[in-house]
């Protein structure tokens, strides 16, 4: 079995309203020393031994992102 | 100003519905590669440079993560 990490984010000038939330409520409970947040999400794959980093590019682009807000990362690690 | 990724994630043996799903579609679509999938969010924090690790933790106890069932990691970078 392999582990693939995809890591999905909201590409630069997409608002982020739950960022700007978790930014405005650190502030608000004690900790002025936030100056902004983005929320993003993680997806842990299993996987079959051997599959390819292209075809978990297509899982991405078919399902996982949203290609006209989302930008993603792929990190793989053998298990 | 420094960064902070927080990635929050279920811990082991809570349910997690959402990832369920995510296995199942992309086994559906296409996918028999797909063994499980988990989901998870980070959390990207712009802070003043110099802000303590424990500062982020307290922050992750306080508000980014429910101790109860998710577990979190820390990784801080200097921009």
């Amino acid at each position: 079995m392999m582990k693939a990490f995809v890591t999905v984010k909201l590409k630069n000038g997409v608002l982020d309203p739950q960022g700007k939330a978790i930014a405005h409520t650190l502030n608000d409970i004690g900790f002025p020393e936030v100056l902004a947040a983005n929320q993003g999400k993680v997806i842990e794959l299993d996987l079959k031994e051997g599959t390819p980093e292209s075809k978990i590019k297509e899982m991405c682009d078919k399902l996982l992102a949203n290609p006209v807000i989302e930008s993603y990362q792929i990190e793989v690690k053998s298990a």
